[in-house]
């Protein structure tokens, strides 16, 4: 992944001391046999950190994890696929505190060292008596296997999405695992999304906080595959201290390279949730130069990789840079339109706001590959942002509208 | 339309004292003859006002008619389709003056009399030796007939857009016409949107730019189909003072009356552009109420209008309130989720944030046909907002990737 950072093999199980398991309850559908329960577990004292939905409508879960988080250490996380436990009242919060209950007991924890996620269908009850007497078989299946709930985790996912690295802190290598799941709703502000970060680091409470928040920042922040923000999006980092470091502190030795790390995982597992976005066909990286201001330099990222005509364009392979350049202008940033430049995988399409002279082929031939680049220059300042954004397909809607409904998902 | 706005035949040539013509002159396709040059002229002196597009990219006709308007009252329109002469530089700029020189010419008036407007596609240069020696033609054949230009000013809509309402001005009868085209990037802040009013009412030049104002703010700014901006949009007015009413002036006699028909005639047209969106099958008004504020209640509305998946359930006829809670939840505004009432065409759908005691079937009935509402109650103040939105379909999606591209469209 760079020159610090290895990838190595292993996902959320790569990190020393650590254990996962999942079992099929059949939440979705009971006649249909699919993991959708899955446990990690730390064997060691942990410190941990997460960052939860901003949509104020936010799931049952949610509330709970976030409120246990603020007395204690997350040791476990115990996570269902098949339905969300959002809108479901306070029937859903007794729901969720019934999981972590549960799991506390079979893993010996306080209930407020468990974290609950759930994913899938809202404004359904979960149905917790198919979950809560499977727990104690689900800790028993507890081993260094972090495949399981990386697939149980999944809802309208096409693959199972882990990743685990590992780099040097002074002389000491240490480890970093992660799952994540994606598909719809993905984001600005974080997605449909959950993610799940272990690692074997000793590190101090105040800088897994400061890693978590500025990883995030930097991959889920800067992704978006429809614009819809869901009501279940988490990340929960553990760290357990048994790689045998020297504590990383913020700003002391190791932070950078524990934070290049981290952010290197999340970033991985963004881009594979854009890819494996609903019917996404094109995985486009949004680079924002010469903005007034970073700030504006974002506003213009999140304008293209938002506008459905731009997206559309893209699905057809058309190098359509007016479009482009009408979102550059709705964005609200500072933009003068002889001053823009665009490139389309490297290939000039716009130059000072009138069209380059570059055959229409080779523009065609550059947005019609599975992945590109589409570099913006406002050329007024020094403001920069990237971020990765997919295409948008008939298949999408197709898949939204006939796939799912009231009593199919979230 | 209302006990006082009646609507009555004629469309653009319904007032007194105006005249419109269209001819073909072979913009887009010379092979195919399509009417795509029009001309609206008003045979007595005007007051006039304007709204344009807030994109910061904005087209060649667009900086020239604002310059124009600052110095003069238009008494001519002149506007073609098929070429947006957006994106076109300095080039573009002398081909709008060009325009409107040979029209001032042709007309006995000032340049700057003129307002000048295009629609099509971006980043090509207007093949104005195709027009320019047309405007003379297109001047003879002036008459009293609104109907040539409405189709005239057509790009992909499906049908013309033509409306006329009389209302009385203390015991005078005044009378307004409209036309309008819109069909893609229909969005807040007006759309890929050109709408030209006639009216024979005489009225200060305060009052009609403040009725003008807040007719759009009460229509075009309250439409969406696909949440993009465009370059060209474009809305004036012309009254002519030929009804013989006492002169409208502002908080004046007759100014609620002009001002609820102006509205009327602006809120016809916008629903049809969004009813003809690109490949559109339903028309849906969005009614916020219960908001902290008007502004929360308009970012509730902005919010679920353009959700990509709020959007695709409707095309696929499904209720899934779930997926609107959620952009209510994300929107910005105040929202307690306990509260939130959904009502979908007035079957409620979500009590108290959490799913009625409705049959499914019968709120799939409530989405199931080609116009509905969706109320939205956040039962915390006093806030409202109406919008007006449509579903989002496949044949939206391939319409914009395969029909349209870099050389066939704005």
């Amino acid at each position: 992944m760079s020159k610090r950072v290895k990838e190595i093999e292993g996902g959320i199980c790569a990190p020393l001391g650590f254990k996962a398991a999942a079992i099929s309850c059949g939440i979705k559908n009971p006649a249909v046999e699919r993991l959708d329960l899955a446990l990690i577990y730390s064997e060691f004292p942990t410190v941990g950190s997460a960052v939860y939905t901003q949509n104020q409508v936010c799931a049952a879960p949610v509330r709970l994890s976030s409120s246990y988080l603020k007395s204690a250490e997350p040791r476990a996380i115990i996570v269902n696929s098949g339905n969300a436990n959002a809108c479901t009242g306070p029937t859903g919060i007794l729901n969720a505190r019934a999981m972590a209950s549960a799991t506390s007991r079979a893993l010996g924890l306080k209930q407020r060292e468990v974290q609950v996620c759930s994913t899938g269908i809202i404004g359904v009850q979960l149905p917790i008596e198919r979950i809560e007497p499977r727990i104690p078989e689900l800790v028993a299946a507890l081993k260094v296997d972090g495949d399981p709930p990386a697939r149980a985790i999944m809802t309208s996912d096409t693959r199972p999405k882990s990743v685990s690295v590992s780099v040097k802190i002074g002389d000491v290598k240490v480890r970093i695992g992660a799952i994540a799941k994606g598909a719809g709703m993905i984001n600005p502000h974080m997605a449909t999304m959950l993610c799940f970060v272990t690692t074997d680091a000793a590190i101090s409470k105040a800088e897994i906080a400061a890693a978590t928040r500025e990883a995030v920042d930097n991959s889920f922040n800067r992704i978006s595959v429809d614009g819809d923000m869901s009501t279940n999006d988490t990340v929960v980092v553990m760290a357990n201290h048994q790689a045998g470091n020297k504590t990383i502190t913020r700003g002391g030795e190791g932070s950078a390279e524990f934070r290049e790390a981290l952010t290197a995982v999340m970033l991985c597992l963004a881009k594979r949730i854009v890819a494996d976005g609903e019917r996404v066909t094109k995985l486009v990286e949004v680079q924002v130069r010469g903005a007034a201001s970073n700030l504006d330099a974002e506003r213009v990222a999140r304008a293209v990789a938002n506008s459905k005509l731009v997206k559309c364009s893209w699905n057809g392979n058309d190098p359509n840079w007016g479009r482009i350049l009408h979102a550059v202008g709705y964005s609200g940033a500072r933009v003068k339109e002889e001053m823009v430049n665009i490139h389309l995988n490297g290939v000039i399409a716009t130059q000072n706001g009138l069209t380059a002279a570059t055959d229409i082929e080779k523009l065609a031939a550059a947005v019609s590959g599975p992945e590109f680049t589409v570099g913006i220059d406002l050329n007024i300042g020094k403001g920069e942002f990237n971020m990765f954004t997919s295409d948008l397909s008939p298949e999408y809607v197709i898949f939204n509208r006939e796939e799912y409904s009231l009593t199919k998902k979230k």
